[in-house]
């Protein structure tokens, strides 16, 4: 499958650098638009929503303002695309039946940088071992996106992004694609630490996303009942003790924090409770499953999170089964 | 509401017992009707299937042979029943709504045994707070029987009971409801450990019955995920430790009994699972947040348990405000 290498220098001869989304959903769509704002030539890949894009590109309806997006390329495979890209957007949500790796591999060329935009904490290390040679970014979404139809999006808060180069450090590939998103009015500092990133990020997602999908509660719902407001705590506090045992000292005041503003916050249905209503795929592993096993490499106990994990794995694994019964 | 009181013996004039069933849903239609086949004035009141069961007794498909109950008095409120009975037999769910205290009060006469046929540990209390002076005893049914239609109930497997006083010892009175039992073929050993009875029960339903609802899934399906099978022992492990912090010592095989029986059975969906899926109320309190107070009083940690109760009584609190909002 990996096609003949013709060195991206000779398809690129300006300076505008190409870039391929895999996995063009909210989340690829509303980022791979913001760097074709910034001047670069972005390419999609799709699954449903192929013959719409193709046909009339992706509308972006923003709380800064609703506009257009139409990609260079509208592919249904990456095999279609032309040439290599500079750089890689992977939106695909991390989930055991897809090889992120295997995906890429027939566009990956010498000179592509590859960019996770993706949830969880320890995603990496697959990508990393398929593309050795290969500059791999690590990064986060700070966002509130929803594919409201084919083809549409709906921005209604925040939006920044972290980046890092990953395991860790800084690097030209990861500067210049930053650029690009400030230019287009996205915040996107670079940080040497990205793992470091991820487990501040997942000190929320791990408590809210799962508790919330299996209550069918919203942030309020859980704030505002005491047993399971202590059980958001707990959670929260087993994720910092796991992240210390990994080597990233969270900062002490991190949960009160994230608490606090979770209050502020309007009654918020998380984003795996959205899919789960919808009949999506949740990253159950990514944000539970994941550091789950660093907990069990360090020895860390995390019985809440553990409860948590084997609740809502099986709930998926039963989706599944009737999916396949069918 | 109290009633005069009319001492029971002149209203009982013969040898044949009278017993009141409060709650008359599959537990107490099916044990009432057994205490009227083997010679006793049996009396039931009802909420939904008072009509019909007027008209048409209570239907009882079972394994051992289907047969029809006809009660003496069928009653829509206790403060109907004529005179006071010597028995009454407490079939209702243990739920925060239902204060059985109340409800029983107008029909409790000075000579009137009560008898709790409900599930969950450390359930007794209020009714003997609330009727100091009358034999309390307490009762667990381990039978498959369910609600199929209105005044029809069917009898799939078990059918044993064990009763005791409360808090502890034996008597008379139990002896003598645990013959009538027995003679209708129902096995009724006496116990004098009672509560010991109730947290070994638990064992099963504490981890079996939230992993159900919570996941969807059979007993089979949670016992082969890995994750969900895990998490079921870790679950038995805690109520084993906090009836030993509360003075009950389960014998040490238990688990390993509970589970290999388990895997024995037909995948079976749990009862709190059937409730839930029919949008019954779910007895929370009983099976998961009484023995976490004791875990609470005695100062055992439970996280297992803790992270189980916390998500179930948020998505039935969700159930409640739902009701309240249509």
């Amino acid at each position: 499958m990996k096609k003949e290498t013709t060195p991206s220098h000779i398809i690129q001869q300006n300076d505008r650098p190409s870039i391929l989304v895999v996995g063009t959903g909210a989340i690829g769509g509303y980022y791979g638009a913001q760097l074709a704002k910034a001047g670069a030539v972005v390419s999609t890949t799709h699954r449903a929503d192929f013959s719409i894009v193709r046909e009339h590109g992706i509308h972006i309806d923003s709380k800064n303002g609703s506009y257009h997006f139409k990609p260079a390329q509208v592919l249904q495979h990456v095999t279609e695309y032309e040439g290599f890209p500079d750089y890689i957007l992977v939106g695909l949500k991390v989930l055991e039946e897809i090889s992120t790796a295997e995906m890429l591999f027939p566009v990956v060329g010498p000179s592509t940088t590859i960019v996770l935009l993706q949830n969880g904490v320890e995603i990496e290390e697959s990508v990393a071992q398929a593309f050795p040679n290969n500059e791999l970014l690590s990064g986060l979404a700070f966002v509130c996106l929803s594919r409201t139809a084919p083809g549409h999006i709906s921005h209604t808060c925040y939006g920044h992004l972290t980046l890092g180069r990953f395991p860790h450090g800084n690097s030209p590939a990861a500067q210049k694609i930053a650029q690009l998103f400030e230019t287009a009015g996205i915040p996107c500092p670079v940080t040497e630490t990205i793992a470091l990133e991820r487990w501040k990020k997942l000190v929320w997602n791990a408590a809210f996303n799962p508790i919330s999908v299996l209550s069918q509660g919203t942030t309020q719902d859980i704030l505002s009942h005491p047993a399971s407001a202590y059980l958001v705590q707990r959670v929260m506090e087993e994720v910092c003790t796991i992240a210390e045992a990994a080597g990233y000292s969270l900062p002490e005041a991190i949960i009160q924090k994230n608490l606090e503003a979770t209050q502020r916050m309007k009654p918020y249905k998380t984003s795996m409770l959205l899919d789960y209503l919808a009949g999506r795929s949740m990253e159950v592993e990514a944000i539970l499953g994941n550091p789950l096993r660093a907990a069990k490499r360090h020895q860390v106990a995390a019985p809440h999170l553990e409860t948590l994990h084997a609740v809502l794995s099986l709930l998926v694994k039963q989706g599944k089964d009737s999916d396949e019964a069918r």
